[in-house]
């Protein structure tokens, strides 16, 4: 049943200070550059009437091998170990992060936004707005060991 | 600047009753299996300790060629055409696609969901836990086109 799908492309790249992961870094304020292809600058038209953008990227700098089936929550040892899926580990089947962050600007091709937990050089797979209706859930429950709430 | 990243693969399989992709069908109740390879069946532990999950998809049934750079929003040829990633359309240059979804049940490696907009046969990428503070925004602006707040 695993097979695979045809190659996914960058469609820009990430440029901030960061040049190596930050284990329990908080990257709330982290303010990033997302340059993309020149090719693409109108497919981000309009884009900034929105406030906040999903930005998926390719964790392009973890190790080589396969990924773990299970975690430690965070890095941390003292909490239990639980199934990779259930975590957001970037050390999984495939190395794609998802993270929702401020739009601060759009000029031309190059997005500045703010709380972008990727560092300088991370492939950037696809960009989308954010609509509450349908990324935001008013009654989610998440387990105790999850603090980032 | 465009380059190409490592094969992404499928981690598992959606089933459901829709064999082809609905324009504005309501997905909001729509309840699919998510069958996960069975080698990732211990990656799913804990996984239902949370009541809802992202999940990336591959939108495998889109027409060949390259993806337009411009959209309009829902299909609707009456609101203005905008830059494809302003867009949640699954024509764009990496179709992926990104749903937050009720979970309703884990047995083994099948997840049970309520609301993926998804049709049956889609693979699916990756599976993360919904956490509110990483993944929900209290004060994002949306534009006057888009209705699904």
């Amino acid at each position: 049943m695993v097979y695979e799908l045809p190659t996914i492309k960058a469609i820009g790249i990430v440029r901030n200070e960061f040049k190596q992961p930050l284990v329990g870094h908080d990257w709330g304020k982290v303010v990033s550059d997302i340059v993309v292809n020149p090719s693409l600058t109108e497919a981000l038209d309009s884009l900034d009437e929105f406030s906040h953008v999903i930005v998926l990227y390719w964790m392009h700098q973890l190790r080589p091998g396969p990924p773990p089936t299970k975690a430690h929550p965070r890095h941390n040892q003292e909490l239990p170990i639980v199934g990779v899926f259930a975590t957001r580990s970037p050390n999984r089947p495939n190395p794609i992060g998802k993270a929702t962050v401020r739009l601060l600007q759009r000029q031309g091709n190059i997005l500045t936004v703010e709380g972008l937990d990727a560092v300088d050089g991370t492939p950037v797979i696809d960009i989308k707005p954010y609509i509450p209706g349908y990324d935001s859930v008013a009654d989610a429950r998440v387990p105790q060991w999850t603090t980032n709430e």
